[in-house]
Formats: C-alpha cells, sequence, structure tokens
C-alpha cells in the first residue's frame, strides 16, 4: 500500500462546526483510501459528530485541542496565547513531520499567519501566497496572491508566477499555463509601479508562460490560467465575483418574480440554470491553498460545508504526490543560479 | 428663458461615431430646452447626420474639425500634435468659456489627459478623479477614483470623499450619502499603507458621513453611497463588474439552452429578466465625469449608443444648475482655513 497523505483538520473552524468539517473529513476518507485524517479539536464534540458516520478507525484520529480561536480574535495574539487551541495544535503537527497538511475553515488571519509563523516558509520563498481557485468561462484560473500580506515586492509577484505556474500545471493538468498580471489596460506602459516593475521580471523569466498584462474585465472570460497580482487587488477581484454574482442573482430572482408568466418560466427553468450556474461557483473548487510552506495549508470558506471540506482534505493528497514543494524548491533555486 | 447649457461633443470619438454621437446629443436637446449642444468633428459627415433628424437648429452648432484622436494612439503625444482634432477643439472650447461641459466617448487616455492639461484642474484640486455612478441593490453608487493616474496619496482620497459626496447629494439626490473606503477587511488597523494612512483623515473630516471600510463582496449590495479607492483599484472593480456580469450571464443562457423545458421557461422570462436586469446595468447612467476641472468633462463608453450620449449630455444641465464645481471650490477652500 502506498504511504497515507496525512491531514490536520481543524474540527473547531468555521461556521459549521465541528458537524460538517468532521462529515467532510470522513467523506474524504471514505473515498480516497491514501487519506488519514487527525481531527483536532473539542474532544467530546468531535467523538458525537463521528458516533453517527461510518469509516476506517485507522484513518481517522481524533487530536483533543481544548481551546478554540475564534474568527474575530486578533491572528497573532490568538496563536501566542491559545497553545492549546485546534488551529495552534494542527499547525504544529505539520511543522513536526507528524502531518502533510492542515486544512481550516476557521479565523483566516491567524490560518494565514499560522502558517507562516509556525509551520514556515520554504527555503528561498518570500511571501507565502494564498491562491484560490476562481471560476472562469474557460474553467478554474488560479487567483494568486489573495493573502493577508499587502504591498508586496515586484520580486515576489515573480516568485507568484513560478509557484501558481506549478500548481496550474500539475494539480489542475493545465500544460504551460498562461500567466497574466491584472493590469487597467493592455499595454507594457500602463500601470502602477508595481506592475511597472514587475512586468519585465515576468517577461524575461524563462519558467513561465507569460501572456503579458490582462484587464479585469477578462478575468471571468478565462484570459489567463494563473492571474497575478498583489493580495489588496486580489482580495478585490475574489470579492467582487462573489458581490457581483450574489446581486445579479437577486436581480435575476426578482425578474422570476415580477409578472405571473416569469413565475411560471422561473420554475421550468431552474433545474438547468441551477445546474449550469454550479460550474461557475467557487464551491466546486475547495480551500484556497497557502502555497510556499514547508507543509500545505489549505483556508476554505468560514460558510464551508462537508462537500468544501472532502474537496479540501483531497487537494492535499494530489498536493503531495506530486510533490509540488519539491517542485517549488526546484524552480526557486534556478533563480539563484 | 434660462441661460442655455452649452456641452461641446466629440462627434468623431467613439465605436459608433458620428452616427450614434449626433444622435445622442439632438435627442438630448430635444429632451431638455435649456441644452445647446457644439458638435465638434469632420463637417461632411456630422451634417450628413444631422441631415435625417428634425431639431432646433439654433441648439445644434456644427463645429468642424479636421483631425480624429483614435483610441490607440498615446493620448499625450496625440493632444500635442493634433491641434485640429474633434477632441482637442472642443476641450479648448470648454477652456475658453465658449461651452460649460465636453462629453466624449473617444479614447479615454486622451479625454482624460485632454481634460487636466487643456480645461484644467479647479484651485485646490489635486487630481481630478473619473468617477462612473455603478449599479447596486439600493441604487447607483459613485465609484471614485477610476481614472489614469495610479498611485494616488491620502490627501488625494480625502478629496475624492469630498468631491463624490457633493456630487452623490447633488446630482443624485442622496440626502448624507455614506462614505466608505474600499478595504480587505471591515477593521480599522486592516488594509495596505495607503488605506491605513487616509483611514484616519475620513474618520477626521466633518464634511463627510465616512462609515468606515468597505469590503468588495458588499459594494453590489449598495454597501455605501461613494466608493473611495485609487484608481488602481477602482479599474478593477469597475471592471469586474462588467466581466462577472459578463461571464455569468452566458452562463445563465447556457442554463436556459440546455434542455427543451428550458427553452421555454427562458421565453416566458425573457420580457421580465430584461426589464429587470436593465435597471442593474451600467448604460443607464450616461458617462463617468471627470470632476474637479474648470468645466465638466463626461467620458462615456467607447461603445456608447445615442442613449448614454444623451444622457451623458443631460448630467451636464444638473451639474452646472447645481453648481457642482463652485460647492467643489468651497469645500476645498474649507480644507486651507
Amino acid at each position: 500500500m502506498a504511504e497515507l497523505v496525512k491531514v490536520a483538520v481543524d474540527a473547531m473552524g468555521g461556521d459549521n462546526a465541528p458537524a460538517e468539517i468532521v462529515k467532510g473529513a470522513v467523506d474524504a476518507v471514505n473515498e480516497n483510501p491514501a487519506v488519514q485524517v487527525f481531527l483536532v479539536g473539542l474532544e467530546d464534540a468531535v467523538n458525537k459528530e463521528l458516533s453517527g458516520l461510518t469509516y476506517d478507525k485507522e484513518r481517522v484520529i481524533v487530536v483533543p485541542a481544548t481551546e478554540v480561536i475564534e474568527t474575530a480574535e486578533p491572528p497573532v495574539m490568538a496563536i501566542r496565547k491559545k497553545k492549546d487551541s485546534s488551529l495552534v495544535k494542527a499547525l504544529n503537527m505539520v511543522k513536526d513531520g507528524e502531518c502533510d497538511a492542515f486544512v481550516s475553515a476557521g479565523s483566516t488571519g491567524a490560518t494565514l499567519v499560522g502558517g507562516q509563523v509556525i509551520v514556515g516558509r520554504l527555503k528561498g520563498v518570500e511571501r507565502p501566497p494564498l491562491a484560490p481557485l476562481i471560476p472562469t468561462e474557460k474553467g478554474p484560473a488560479l487567483l494568486i496572491d489573495c493573502g493577508a500580506n499587502v504591498d508586496a515586492r515586484p520580486s515576489m509577484l515573480l516568485q507568484f508566477a513560478k509557484i501558481g505556474s506549478i500548481y496550474m500545471e500539475n494539480i489542475c493538468g493545465i500544460k504551460n499555463p498562461r500567466v497574466g498580471i491584472v493590469n487597467i489596460g493592455a499595454e507594457e506602459e500602463k500601470g502602477n509601479q508595481l506592475v511597472k516593475d514587475t512586468y519585465p521580471l515576468l517577461k524575461n523569466c524563462p519558467d513561465i508562460n507569460f501572456i503579458g498584462s490582462v484587464e479585469a474585465r477578462d478575468i471571468p472570460a478565462g484570459a489567463a490560467d494563473v492571474v497575478v497580482c498583489e493580495a489588496f487587488v486580489g482580495n478585490v477581484i475574489l470579492k467582487m465575483y462573489e458581490g457581483v454574482a450574489s446581486a445579479l442573482l437577486n436581480k435575476v430572482k426578482e425578474g422570476l418574480m415580477s409578472t405571473v408568466r416569469s413565475k411560471i418560466g422561473g420554475l421550468l427553468i431552474k433545474p438547468a440554470l441551477k445546474k449550469t450556474l454550479k460550474q461557475f461557483s467557487m464551491d466546486n473548487y475547495g480551500g484556497a491553498p497557502l502555497l510556499g510552506l514547508k507543509g500545505l495549508v489549505v483556508k476554505t470558506h468560514g460558510s464551508s460545508k462537508a462537500i468544501e471540506i472532502k474537496n479540501s482534505v483531497l487537494q492535499c493528497v494530489t498536493f503531495k504526490e506530486q510533490k509540488i514543494n519539491d517542485q517549488i524548491l526546484a524552480k526557486l533555486k534556478n533563480e539563484e543560479v
């Protein structure tokens, strides 16, 4: 039997913890025989959720933790103080090599800070980017970076481009992924200082397939596979996806309810529409990986249900099997030669 | 009779020039007796479009210009060289006080640069912001700044907040408009350096109704009436609106065409859906004003049809009647006291 992929899961993190988290982790174990999960959290609460489920007991381990980090807590302080929290304990398991990866639907800030401070960066990585997959008309694209650290330097964006290319090629199976930098126009001379300084670095990098500037308008259409930007802009892009989609679908619903004729039509289109729109949902992809760490940290949405937790855990398997971190190390080493 | 509002229109700018531009300008004249338009462009081409239309000849004046600035031309160079272009001639009419305002569907770069260089800034204005109205679930909001100048300073963002508040209160009739700054989290300590430095300026400004940080996700829901950001971020927000809406509506269409049942439903919902989605379209609002100039410059979308040109011209009337520039001058003078 192949080596197990060991994933620590914060059983207490997220709006639907522990029920959906535990269920999602168990679903992953049941779907893939290579997965072993470590459910870190309040022992009684976790065991209670497990009691109704069927699974291979050797691949679902409960790790007791007596504290929980809340979403509203200041991240740095929370990590420093709550040593016996599910989040800190789980991250320490990755640090100590007991686990390969960590999945969390809990505090984004604490997950990002903890990933960097506890697990630590791979040699040569300047800043670990948080890189969610976003839906486009041509399939998923990687938005890199959406993390907590803003005001990036050009050399960081160059690393994001390399790391993102490795991820898309190996995890999503996109050969020679197209790398674009988010800009306010297509021409090379456009942009803010960061983009202007980064552009030539990307253009001259032999390791990536750089296609130039990408305007935000063209991202949802699928203009690039790896969408490079600094975290503030990445956050705006990610949240505009959610915001515009939500407002627009509210308008569609309002339109459907506005006349008798449209109400009948609405009933007829519902199943087909639901199916198509699902293809355009973020939830399909599991969580966003925090890349460039000595191990993998995956942050899923606070409102994650079992399906997202399962997909996030399964993502860790591909990540380990494809030896993503070895590839990142190799690419960044190239840089120094 | 009240004084006429004189609007110079670039008859040659935009994908649908001169036909739709001329038609839109004439529509504005026919709708509002206070409007006089100056159609600046190639004389024969403009007259040919006018020949089929009915209008008050004293309020539609053709101003011959022999050159046209193309969208792809470098803006600064184009303005310097093409002195007899429709764009430069029209801007000079505003500068010389022959016209109150200028409407253009042509080159964004040339319009923005020309507005600043030829018409000039109002006293005290650090940088004139381009401020389109964007649709939200609660009605239009002003996105300020989406201009060509990026890497803004905190003092500029403070001015955007003041100028934007005057605009929303007087043009859109929103009393005490809510001002938010685009940020990656709701807390005051979040953000990049620019946002962190700007936040206290906004918080301590007595002239505006500052409600704090606004996450991009909440903009389409209508979280603020005046959405303050620097131009790079503003451009990303504006274009994500277009991009996500377009991709999502493509998916909706795809869903509607996927089964026989949904096709029938699609026919039934079409009229109601069209009507509701129209309320969520940018085209309703006319163009984006470039604020803080000695005169008004309105930039409409390159693909503008007559309706957008008409709305842009009519916007100039409210702008003059409400004495927006006097109000801006007064607010910025306050600052210095």
